[in-house]
């Protein structure tokens, strides 16, 4: 069973079209050589390529995971000849200038088209999204040469690009890394390719750290230079950013021949993703590992937040599309699959066996399942677009809307990282059962769904990371002023619906969870301790994503009848829109209540725990 | 790092002495040669046993899953090395007459011993368990030859049985099996060892169904008797159990050397629960495989739901150990990783980097994913533990505290068995996320405890198959006499916990969600019609199996507080106890009011959705 990606795409162009509304984006300069052909091409290449390249080879790359024989990792072919053909797309480049050759399209465009890979094969898709998100900062960050040097050759799919953050002994825990960069030699200011360093350390977690494919890798590291004394600085200020070349290259970026001092310590082997080779790196055994300062010193971490942030963002989409990937793949079998018979009218649970068995897609639980799974799973891709088209009007928007648009995607990238990666887990594990036995079996694709999208709660900052960035630094930030600003557009997507008789009792329930929200938000802070609010700060996350959903939800359910009254959309894709919303909205939200109640009372049973109730 | 079998222990004792009271029991005639000292020895032996011979293997029979040559089954040496073992060990007939060389332990006991195993390799304990539920089945239905032949093997470890019940094209829904029986010529009933027929279908799912350990393997098999024109009966009344051995035997048990008429079709590769060999079987293809009917023809299913209750419960306590063992292993990791510092006071997330690294069971969010499993797993084995203590009542409990007994377990069944399955694969992913990225690779058991528990759900009755049990038929039986017992008993505890001054406000909330689910089962029924009943039966049994599990952690704390006041338990040990109750019930209990609302409501969103909106 192929995904069905028809379903998708449909999704796809009616977030795009009728309720972000992209067409608006050509009016802007840099969009103006677009339109919805253009889109729609860019979207039907993916599509194809996705169904082609990446798909047919999923199961491969979890069976025949990356292999060290000590010398080379070598991955499976069908890996390189997907990376290839995504290279020769154009799509590296997608969102970047048409004068370096890129498509100069919306972010949210690019996003959309790469949601097909995600659903395709997120392991194969990780590395041209590692790379992309590597060249993009230096594109944002780095010297006019290490532009054309290191991003360049990225862009055009000839070098791959790594991120390296954490480290054996820290990992959420960025201000304990202990990997040293020290200036090489007296004219080390002087190399046309930026400050020189030598590197030395180890690095953990590293996807995409060493393989065979593309001519070179550029390592991004955070690292630390050491003080006159050889001490490093505390905390995260004394973070740096260097650019580490695999191989070694002239001022002018061709390969000199000779490796750089990076090696592979080992690789990491996954219970899933295991598509994307995930290394353990020593830089610096030989002597120290050239690298070339990205920016100024003491500035790392916050030029690696500028990918993380879109990173963030992108884990969030990955999650959203495995988990439409689930549900499609269970909904086909819910139509296939004859078991079972209806419920008999009146009392008791028997059922008639004389009847011919129904397709399993007609049992009450199993509708649930799948309602579920398409309420988490669409309801992630579009928080995931929202934030793609905030990053878009935050860059190409006037004044006041870009800046708008900056403080609410500031806010919302918690929520777009960490709730699709909870709730599209949970969508998975709907998928295994829908398909029961069939479903715990290698035989389909769910159970790899379900691995795969484990890893999403983990990396680029973990759920518990998340929960502290949202209530301790997001709603309290500026005055809570962005806070503010979003519940603002929340109550205005109430009123709204609030409009429409259908979406009344919806408004009506998402009104009061804002309140709800609103109200725990100023009791947490009561106190002003830090300590005491964020205690329960996980809690409030999940809280604050399923109202965020529950926006998302009412504010797709208006445009979808909006776009049925223009007849742009057919009534049962109206009424499915509908659906979802009010499964989410009356289902779902209620545990906004609960979860909200130990944040309201600031319970601190986690912070006077004796170790032994631990 | 070794699963701390300390922890459980000290868990077990506390249950079976502080909490169920189990001395009691041997002043009956049954387990009057019994004591605390037999019951001790038994679990230390099982302790020792499992942590030498199933612990070390539980990764190997992970990696090295069973392997089907076209001829022979090979599985690793290890599982056959722990499975006689656990024969020598006598646990095989360890609630067994004594007259047939059974220990005639107590099911509490028999269960709190087993529970070792599962907690070191819950594929390896497969085997016994499924080859105790086999013999146990022929010895409550089979004749006085029957069971000497077929089960007395059983329990001696020379042999090992199975339970076919699912087919291809029939899952959980058993009326639509395929498998005839058809009598062995003229003379069939007159055969010693039952009325004897030829067996002719296909079996899915079976675990055990073909491997070399043993000298036989029992089959216990569903199968339909055509009527005279060929037609099989419809529905679950035409339904016969048949013993079919893998090797024919004479009328006293020997092996004649000749194979019977069951061939492996295949192999199911399974996401987790390796250990245990998944089969698919052929039944006579070679004419039909001989097979001998067990009691009269027609209670088949009777039959097979005498084992099916025990072997839920088994589930039930399978889940809690594995959400135990994460909970154990990532206790420890916390207890050793530093990483991170605690949040400075007053505004703001921020921390200071001056400080040394804390370990990571400092962290509050760390904390609350620790308790939260503690409060899963020691929670889900109470419930276990308590419901083996009511089979033992209503085996050896006089009159009315028997039927009492049994009453209470018919309702507790399907959450003993969906309970743990569900939460406790949370406190598996729990124990993931505890570990971060060490958690998601498989150096560290934790990925496979949550792979190993996602069976639960769906094997022994699905997870949506205990709901329509519990909404459809348990509650609604004998006039809801059984649902008002288990409500009333609730209510006691209720009252005794509120006369201790920490317990009053647990015992308060509990009260209050005790008076909503009652009236929420009111309400469901309130048609008289069951499909609108049972249109949310899922979200029922959410909400039932937390109220049931705020009630165990009630009673568990109650416990714990009077054991700590005559000093039979540290006040370390009270705490901890009552810190899970607290956070089950301040921030768990609360979810239940969200679940049941559209229980209460009886929303038809399931019975009304058109097709397109799935």
């Amino acid at each position: 069973m192929a995904i069905d990606y028809a379903t998708i795409r449909t999704t796809l162009d009616f977030y795009l079209n009728d309720w972000l509304e992209i067409d608006r984006l050509c009016e802007r300069p840099r969009f103006a050589d677009h339109g919805p052909e253009t889109f729609s091409g860019v979207l039907d290449l993916c599509e194809r390529l996705a169904a082609e390249r990446f798909e047919p080879f999923n199961r491969l790359v979890d069976t025949e995971e990356p292999h060290f024989d000590g010398t080379h990792v070598s991955l499976p072919a069908a890996t390189e000849l997907a990376c290839k053909a995504y290279a020769e797309s154009g799509m590296l480049a997608a969102a970047q200038d048409a004068d370096i050759g890129g498509m100069q399209l919306p972010c949210t465009v690019e996003m959309a088209a790469n949601s097909f890979f995600s659903a395709a094969s997120i392991g194969i898709r990780g590395y041209s999204m590692l790379t992309v998100a590597n060249a993009n900062l230096l594109m944002a960050h780095g010297s006019e040469r290490q532009r054309r040097v290191f991003a360049h050759p990225q862009f055009e799919g000839r070098w791959f690009g790594t991120m390296n953050l954490s480290e054996p002994q820290a990992g959420s825990s960025l201000s304990d890394i202990a990997t040293r960069a020290v200036p090489d030699g007296d004219g080390y200011a002087s190399d046309p390719l930026g400050p020189r360093y030598r590197i030395s350390g180890r690095k953990m977690w590293i996807s995409g750290g060493e393989h065979a494919m593309g001519e070179n890798i550029v390592h991004l590291v955070l690292a630390k230079i050491p003080d006159p004394e050889g001490r490093l600085p505390a905390g995260t200020k004394g973070i740096s950013l260097f650019i580490v070349p695999k191989f070694n290259v002239d001022a002018d970026g061709r390969l000199t021949g000779e490796r750089n001092d990076v090696s592979l310590a080992g690789l990491n082997h996954k219970l899933g993703y295991r598509g994307t080779v995930n290394t353990l790196l020593n830089y610096g055994e030989g002597g120290g590992a050239v690298g070339y300062r990205v920016g100024d010193a003491g500035f790392g971490l916050t030029y690696m937040f500028h990918m993380m942030n879109e990173a963030r963002i992108h884990v969030g989409l990955g999650a959203a599309m495995l988990g439409m990937a689930g549900y499609l793949e269970s909904r086909d079998y819910a139509f296939q699959r004859p078991q079972g018979r209806p419920v008999k009218l009146g009392r008791g649970a028997g059922k008639d066996a004389a009847q011919e068995p129904v397709l399993i897609a007609r049992h009450p639980d199993v509708r649930r399942m799948l309602v579920a799974q398409r309420s988490y799973g669409e309801g992630a891709v579009a928080l995931c677009l929202l934030c793609s088209r905030l990053v878009d009007e935050e860059h190409t928007g006037t004044g006041g809307a870009a800046l708008e648009a900056k403080a609410l995607l500031e806010m919302l990238t918690p929520i777009a990282k960490s709730w699709p990666s909870e709730w599209c887990l949970e969508a998975n594990s709907m998928a295994i059962q829908v398909l029961g036995g069939y479903g715990y079996t290698r035989d389909f694709p769910v159970e790899q769904h379900w691995r795969d999208n484990r890893l999403n709660m983990i990396h680029e900052g973990t759920h518990g990371i998340q929960a502290m960035d949202l209530l301790g630094r997001k709603v309290v930030m500026e005055n809570g002023e962005p806070f503010r600003l979003l519940l603002r557009r929340m109550r205005e997507t109430v009123a709204a619906a609030s409009e429409l008789d259908r979406l009344l009792p919806l408004a009506s329930e998402l009104g009061g969870a804002l309140l709800r929200l609103e109200h725990a938000t100023v009791l947490a802070w009561a106190s002003g301790s830090a300590p005491e609010a964020l205690a329960n700060a996980t809690a409030y996350l999940r809280a604050f994503g399923h109202v965020v959903m529950g926006w998302i939800w009412l504010d797709v359910a208006r445009a979808a009848i909006q776009a049925g009254n223009s007849e742009r959309r057919s009534s049962g894709f109206v009424e499915a829109k509908i659906v979802a919303a009010r499964y989410f909205i009356f289902h779902e939200l209620p545990l906004v209540e609960a979860w909200l109640r130990p944040v309201e009372q600031c319970d601190r049973i986690w912070l006077d725990l004796p170790a032994e109730a631990v």
